[in-house]
């Protein structure tokens, strides 16, 4: 089959690879039909992280099961499923903690050992704990399965750090970060309750997304400044932070613009994060730093329900539709920002 | 009147200062009747922490109101009260939300503007806010008042640690910090149900007092093989872990030994925890960060009911009693670790 690959520090190609197969009991071969270009995938793309060549590339994507192994109890041959960015036995410790992410015998998509996102097919190991059956009734909805598609990560992700954040009804909540993660960060915060949604943002076409979402106020400023309107706007700080970002300015801006027994819900993967984080000011100020890599599978059935419902819709992160072909465009886009999220169709 | 003053790293002297009076409506004046030397008040005392000389020490007091001014309501004179180790308005938003270190009128004891903890007396500003009154009939016993003397922080403190990992009937607890603070943060563990609490000493007398108060296990590895033990011992970490130092070692041991999913409760002031806080396993594991200066003044009432039942008794940390011209003796062997808590009579 073809898929993703990565080569080199802005070298992603469409190549071929060898077909999915059933290995365990408890494996699902799944047909994709969407997969996404996801920021994290940036730090390779950029060289900032020491990627093997060879790797494929993507762990966002959605299918219909082609097969399961003898083992698989939930899902079937024709149905239409997606899958958090992790894969998870579903019955583990650390799954039945909804710390899905730390499954004993979880992983992530891609790399070296595992199928990626964006290509023909996939090899779903654990498909009873990993994969989300979407109802017949919906599974052939194309409007409806792009809003599906973002709780395979960011939105899950954005729902993680606004819950880690504290979020609740009436909070004031600050979100760093300006990527698909950090808007559906304002969307779920939005959805909690949220009374006022800071953005941090320049960018004319993520600020509307933004806006569309529920961010109430945009501050173009950064860094320091950023912190100081911050600071101003609020009378001393948000109770929430969201940091959606993870490098050296966006830890420290959200740790040091957090109000005083106030929450950093953070989900950016940490590059530098820890060197911005002031964790003096955390410290004297009782400032939680909470969240981590976002168990999205805790999160899939309840954002589900409200997505098929029609009372949450994600899908305007996507701004760049490509197939299988483009997904080095799709990569290069991400990379200059002319695109906020790229939705593949192989 | 005379008072703790410091001079330089190791020297600590007792002085003449000016006697303390009413400067505003909201003041008391207290003598003090006992008071602590402070693991944290060896920053200073060691040159770690640039302090001005003629700075005044100590932050840990209790004693008899000798005076209130106009507006006081709370306390009065004759009164028998202890302080938090921070003063705090009582009225304010973060005194409301029981941050009351963060208090927007608030402050420390000792150091170049307010009065220490060791000496004849103390100006207390707030004194609605910040006093805590004994009841007459316990105002007099002795051994009750050695009980409730660690309310003013190392009680306080580790019941923060213990609240900020989110110990709960039946959690698996370590604690990293064999002082005053650790040991409390034992007792707190012990007091919140825990059913295995892990101290990491050497130190044969603490390790009998961390015994005393609850420990199950005792550790003496440190560094990478303490977080090897305490993995193995329970099968991949504690779910919740007190960090009672603040340095490097003990952030970096906390953080690595923390279960997936579980919480890390850190009330040992930063001086190289930043560094030694292992972020990326954090956020893979979805560790979470909380605590800070622990805001004593919001557990005071609850704490001294469970004294005054003889249901908790954090008395046994003291084990060196001083006068007020054996402070810089007291400091000594804080110094040398020879004591583990210095109660200062004056």
């Amino acid at each position: 089959m073809k898929a993703s690959v990565f080569y080199g520090a802005g070298d992603v190609r469409v190549e071929t690879v060898p077909d999915p197969k059933i290995v365990d009991p408890t494996d699902a071969v799944v047909r994709v039909t969407h997969a996404c270009i996801c920021g994290s995938d940036l730090w390779f793309y950029r060289g900032e992280t020491n990627w093997k060549p060879g790797s494929r590339t993507g762990h966002e994507w959605m299918g219909i099961v082609e097969e399961v192994g003898s083992a698989v109890r939930t899902v079937k041959k024709g149905d239409r499923v997606f899958a958090p960015f992790a894969f998870s036995d579903g019955t583990c410790e650390f799954c039945e903690k909804h710390v899905e992410t730390s499954c004993i015998n979880g992983g992530y998509w891609g790399g070296a050992e595992n199928d990626g996102g964006p290509g023909e097919a996939v090899r779903a190991p654990y498909a009873d704990g990993t994969l989300v059956k979407i109802p017949d009734n919906a599974a052939n909805d194309e409007k409806l399965l792009a809003s599906i598609l973002p709780l395979t990560d960011v939105m899950g992700t954005g729902h993680h750090a606004a819950i880690s954040a504290r979020v609740k009804a009436g909070s004031i909540v600050a979100v760093v970060g300006d990527g698909a993660v950090g808007l559906c960060g304002v969307l779920a915060a939005k959805r909690l309750g949220a009374q006022r949604i800071i953005l941090f943002g320049r960018h004319e076409k993520r600020i509307a997304v933004a806006k569309k979402f529920g961010a109430t106020d945009i501050v173009s400023e950064r860094g320091k400044e950023g912190v100081e309107k911050a600071l101003e706007m609020t009378g001393g700080g948000p109770e929430c932070v969201l940091e959606c970002v993870g490098n050296k300015e966006s830890m420290s801006m959200a740790t040091r613009m957090a109000r005083p027994g106030g929450a950093v819900g953070y989900v950016g993967v940490p590059h530098g994060s820890n060197d911005g984080l002031d964790l003096a000011r955390m410290f004297g100020e009782n400032i939680a730093l909470v969240g981590g890599v976002a168990p999205v599978r805790a999160y899939a059935e309840e954002l589900l329900a409200e997505v098929l419902a029609g009372s949450l819709d994600p899908s305007p992160v996507f701004d760049l539709d490509v197939d299988l072909a483009g997904v080095p465009k799709g990569y290069a886009a991400m990379d200059d920002r002319s695109a906020i999220k790229v939705l593949v169709r192989p």
